[in-house]
């Protein structure tokens, strides 16, 4: 099946668009998860994940754990854990690793083997910069996708995405030239395998991606914390097999850190669920 | 000191200009590293390395780990002990982790622990696709020093890098516009943090890099095994301080598969820099 295929499987499945963010963050973590192990972060954060996906699993159809979050604290193998337990417990869930790595030759194969290989992602997030044959080693993945970032949502995003183009690509900028080259070149696109990730925050240009990649999942990270306008979002980028995977992390995992933080994390997915029917 | 003047200092104080990649490669280890812990890679990595690191610090000043060889391999912990002893046991040479993150927020600061707080760099490489403030966490960081991905050596990098621009920008290519940004804005600059990757394989386009950005330190890669033309490179790209940081990582790491290797590896890494004098 290819990647494409996934994301609208995965859809129709869970009949939802939202992407669970896990940013863990041991200093917001809940009261119960600080005291059941005061002295082990690592188990925090593990504990802190697990709870976050079984609380959420039946609102949305992905998972996108964050790895800088995870390298800062050395906690690589729990994020190993985290893909093996996910993958088990929930084969119809997304399991996106955002790293956005970016890198050629067999440096990028070993990026591969890393997100597909060791973290068993669905999907990584990859940075465009270097072009296609930095994409080539993940498209050797049957079924890997990637999403490349295109038009992200913050300020500094003006400083190169924003960019007008000269010569043949003249009235395009810079992230509406990648979004052309993922529907247009076989080697951006692989075996339908290229999302592409576009911030909440421009709906405009979220539409404008969408019209020159009619078929990319798009990955829309900005809403719930950041502010993005969910209604605008989807009028832009929806598709009839779905289109969009919305994350959202800081607003569901932090919804309430009390004893109820589970329940609070599932209504906060819930409702944001329920805005994108 | 600010990240320039440590470079200068590098330069200065080992007359060489020459970085050694380390980019480990179990395949590849000569046959004493492999014979002496069979059955344990992480031990092979870490063994390889030191030994590289022991046979060329005579000749270089600098050292770049690509996290890609660790991170496939989850020798995390290898990495760091690498780090803590190199910059224990080498204090006057360069720790360059090469990694090319790129994030935004709380999660840039993420990477920036990761790479200043847990791998003890003294620079980063990043890509500049999401712009300023993607670049403002590695700059608070007081001395630390980024690298931002200008003009790669692999072919696909003519897909974004080599755009020309319209506009305000008209007569520039995407990445002269990032030379020139590293030269002429403070967000993009830090206190003297910024240095460049510009590939060895495109002598032309690393001299227009440093017209645009004459004080900053380019780290470029493609010498050696990728063929880049070293006399064209210094032509190019060299300053009174010395300018340039040349990497080579296979054809000094795999020189020879004997017992030699170490001598072999040395011998390499002294006619590399011989030849920059």
């Amino acid at each position: 099946m290819t990647f494409y295929a996934q994301c609208a499987a995965a859809w129709q499945r869970h009949q939802s668009m939202l992407c669970v963010g896990l940013d863990p963050d041991p200093a917001r973590f809940p009261e119960p998860i600080r005291a059941a192990a005061p002295d082990d972060v690592l188990a925090q954060v593990e504990a802190f994940c697990r709870g976050i996906v079984e609380a959420t699993a039946p609102h949305c159809c992905a998972f996108k754990p964050q790895i800088a979050y995870f390298a800062a604290l050395g906690a690589e193998a729990v994020l190993e854990r985290l893909g093996r337990w996910v993958r088990a417990s929930y084969p119809d869930h997304l399991w996106i690793l955002d790293s956005k790595r970016g890198d050629i030759g067999s440096t990028a194969e070993r990026y591969a083997t890393e997100a597909f290989g060791r973290y068993l992602a669905h999907a990584v997030t990859l940075s465009p910069y270097m072009g296609s044959d930095s994409l080539t080693p993940f498209f050797a993945h049957t079924g890997g996708g990637v999403f490349l970032l295109c038009r992200t949502s913050n300020p500094g995003g003006n400083d190169l995405q924003m960019l007008p183009l000269a010569g043949p690509d003249a009235g395009l900028r810079l992230f509406e030239k990648v979004a052309q080259q993922v529907a247009q070149r076989a080697d951006w696109r692989g075996q339908d395998q290229a999302g592409l990730v576009v911030g909440a925050t421009y709906p405009e240009e979220l539409a404008r991606v969408r019209a020159l990649a009619p078929e990319a999942p798009l990955l829309v990270p900005g809403i719930g914390a950041q502010g993005g306008d969910l209604a605008a979002v989807l009028a832009a980028g929806r598709t009839a097999d779905g289109g969009l995977l919305i994350n959202a992390s800081r607003s569901i995992l932090y919804a309430d850190g009390s004893a109820h933080w589970q329940t609070a994390a599932a209504r906060a997915a819930q409702e944001l669920a329920a805005a994108m029917q």
